[in-house]
């Protein structure tokens, strides 16, 4: 199995210009797999950062459900040094992609709507 | 110092397609300002999921700079039925952006980036 979600994210690291890492994580914050590839700016902790993340979207997810927004489907964080772009796979994964600002935003967001079905025929 | 706040709302929904509402929000959650353009799916409340996204940007701030990503620049999230675009202007207060589905997402985006820095100077 593992080597079927390792597949995609090597894809998605190639095709992105500035891509730090690509992860599939649960929920919980555990990562289940995760491809490295620029080098991240020192003292960035890209890994730390996406488990930070992963406390936030189930907070979102139910704030949009309680407002009849509907279920969470994207979302994305840019920092000064850091674009963070997270794609819900299903319920308990998500597809996230972490790339420098010098990145290509919308080509990230791309991969990850086209890859996420793929990962969740998998998991 | 209203007016001033105001045209540039105005002119964002005038130029993103799809646009619900557009607000100035403090990091209270309290609304400085907000103009309503298009319809609204029915049920949805834009309003309130504005105030309840409010309470994730000091969140994200914390993670983001813990992490050495850099202070916050831009939180856009994408549900079913409507996506929100959050740019932060100043430390107390954010533009926001509630776009439909159909809506020109980075259009949305770039309107947001333009218009900051000239609320900035007001607030």
């Amino acid at each position: 199995m593992l080597n079927d979600i390792r597949a995609p994210l090597e894809q998605i690291c190639q095709r992105v210009d500035g891509t730090f890492a690509v992860t599939v994580m649960g929920l919980d914050g555990l990562p289940v797999d995760t491809v490295h590839h620029e080098h991240v700016p020192e003292g960035t902790d890209v890994a730390s950062l996406l488990v930070e993340y992963s406390n936030l979207i189930s907070q979102v997810k139910r704030s949009a459900q309680m407002f009849a927004a509907g279920g969470l489907e994207e979302l994305s964080i840019r920092s000064e040094n850091l674009t963070t772009i997270i794609r819900t796979i299903n319920k308990d994964y998500f597809l996230a992609i972490a790339l420098g600002n010098h990145g290509n935003f919308g080509k990230g967001r791309y991969m990850l709507r086209v890859n996420a079905p793929k990962l969740a025929e998998i998991l």
